[in-house]
């Protein structure tokens, strides 16, 4: 989703990106700043989101797709949902147009890196903490690498080359249909269609939504579909909640509605 | 509100400030911080609050009414809590006193503008994203509008001059008597009313108060009226919450007590 | 906890760093930021947490014992969790180890100032705002000091020595046993047994758990426990919480299991 970017200079200050589920009250999220104000003095550390519901590494593929493709190149991106953190899954550097992209290959770089990537395993010890906890790898071996690459150390001292194995339970779109890949916070339920493949309305759960331009073309409470902020087709409750109105899993099919087929 | 500030010289690098309802579990802080980090490289992000209850306008006018101003001279503050967007409220630059606020006008500013303020509406091409998305003016008008003013771009260049329109529910304050204006993350009560027309006790849902100095002058799970952070009138319950004990809703009036009123 | 750092360069900028119990939608946050930019405008200011549950110092003091070291010598940590603020505690600079701690003396420094520390009471004008707000001694004492700290004022000339006073309700640790401190937002019970005072196994709340590495070292809703990321002795629920399974409090025991002790 990154190859849309125009190409432009990198800033003199690395930018380092946390997205992460580690909440808002424990110190892991200061643990990972720290490390890296330590290990990379002159980096700029930004929070996109560290409420990611619990070891949802699908929700947090989505944040990072639709939020992180917005920064300048060079910039790193830090992402650790990470249920399997010490076990099977591997530590990785992902390269995509320019972006940096840190953590464990679980999936959560399954959009960013779907068309190409370069990817290395965490290896070297310049890119890890001399000693390595097996439960928290964010402080361990994500800020330490991240820090790395800040300073300019050669990734490809890293570790091997990868092939990313993380994938998302929905797999890869089909043409012509779309899937609920999000629920927001508002509740709002966004789906992968993109616009030119929806036509004028879609049908999702037993309803047939006309595609509109923004929340005021209905009446407050009712439900509408439009193009979302990721250039997707969006499904949403005026002033209320899609989610608890249809109540329907990620992974639902959105599909675009038959030709003159009736606005229910 | 923001008259008290002693002037003082601007700093070198842009600070902008961002409250939002847009929560911390999505893309959407992380794409309006994207937005600015490659617009205006040379800014300082700081985050005001995220949480700002969805929707709600007073809420955020009272969060920026008492925080903004602690900023130096200078700073740009982003507001976007626009349950409206896409819709009919305007996009606007605001200045006060120094200080610059971008964001809908739909009743956030009430509170800083309403001694005095210029405001420019946003509509020049250097001011907004080539495409705008119809409802996330977060990323693509608001973020590239503090990103322009931060590079010094002309604001009067933005658009024609207007006034503002934006609203709160309960209007400009009468003298002798205050209103909850705001209920805060521990339960407090805050009100507008200036301690030197409270006098030594308020009246609120049918309680009298004291105004005492601090919380450990009542005994845990009392109520109490003092003055708080904003210097006007707060009430809380010590280690308890007002808002639950009360059970009010914002707008509801607080009035300096009858002299010689016996405290209940 | 602070001896185990190296010796380092002090970095260029001051890095002042929050840990609050304000949350993320109020000013409060933001009035004490716009202080220190005002005050010390080349400063880095990090958040580590604002989620702090309410009131709670002794989740205070965790956090910032198990996130402050991290970062680099000479970071000043403002750290205010302060039921008491306007009464009997004092306000205090600390100075442990190259690291500078502010906030009221009510125990959340007792993890970090345990071993050595030097302490001042805050009193000169130097540190204070003119008017100090008795419930807002984050923006009115806390931040001033923090920022005179990062311009370079003398620290003592703040006010006079002082041994610090405030304590966590279980105290000191008696060695060969531990205690539950924390309980994190995952639901994990974080103790204070070290890894070499634990053994194989230990017991908690009549559970007996060998030490295993990492969560996939057993099923899926099974207890475990490891060493955590505070190297002290963690109890959690493989995607679970342990605190719902196990509902005890902080300050509960946990003890190395006996030898040869079965496994239950």
């Amino acid at each position: 989703m990154l190859t849309a970017l125009s190409a432009e200079a990198e800033p003199a200050m690395a930018i380092i990106t946390l997205t992460t589920d580690f909440g808002t009250r424990d110190g892991y999220v200061g643990a990972v700043k720290g490390v890296i104000a330590r290990l990379a003095p002159d980096t700029t550390i930004v929070d996109i989101a560290h409420d990611i519901p619990r070891g949802d590494v699908a929700h947090a593929a989505w944040v990072v797709s639709t939020s992180c493709q917005e920064f300048p190149h060079g910039t790193i991106h830090v992402v650790v949902v990470d249920p399997g953190v010490g076990g099977a899954r591997h530590e990785v550097i992902v390269k995509v147009v320019g972006h940096w992209f840190v953590g464990p290959d679980n999936g959560a770089f399954a959009y960013v890196a779907e068309r190409v990537s370069d990817a290395w395993a965490i290896e070297s010890a310049a890119f890890r903490a001399k000693r390595v906890n097996r439960t928290f790898h964010g402080r361990d071996i994500f800020a330490p690498a991240a820090a790395a690459i800040a300073r300019g150390v050669d990734v490809t001292s890293a570790g091997p080359m990868v092939r990313l194995t993380g994938a998302l339970p929905w797999g890869t779109r089909a043409r012509g249909q779309g899937r609920i890949v999000h629920v927001d916070h508002y509740g709002n339920l966004v789906t992968d269609l993109p616009p030119g493949e929806a036509g004028d309305a879609v049908t999702v759960a037993g309803h047939t939504l006309p595609i509109v331009g923004t929340y005021e073309d209905v009446a407050p409470g009712e439900l509408l579909a439009y193009v979302g902020s990721a250039r997707t087709i969006e499904i949403a409750v005026r002033d209320g909640r899609a989610d608890a109105r249809l109540d329907v899993p990620r992974g639902t099919v959105v599909l675009p509605a038959a030709v003159g087929e009736p606005y229910r």
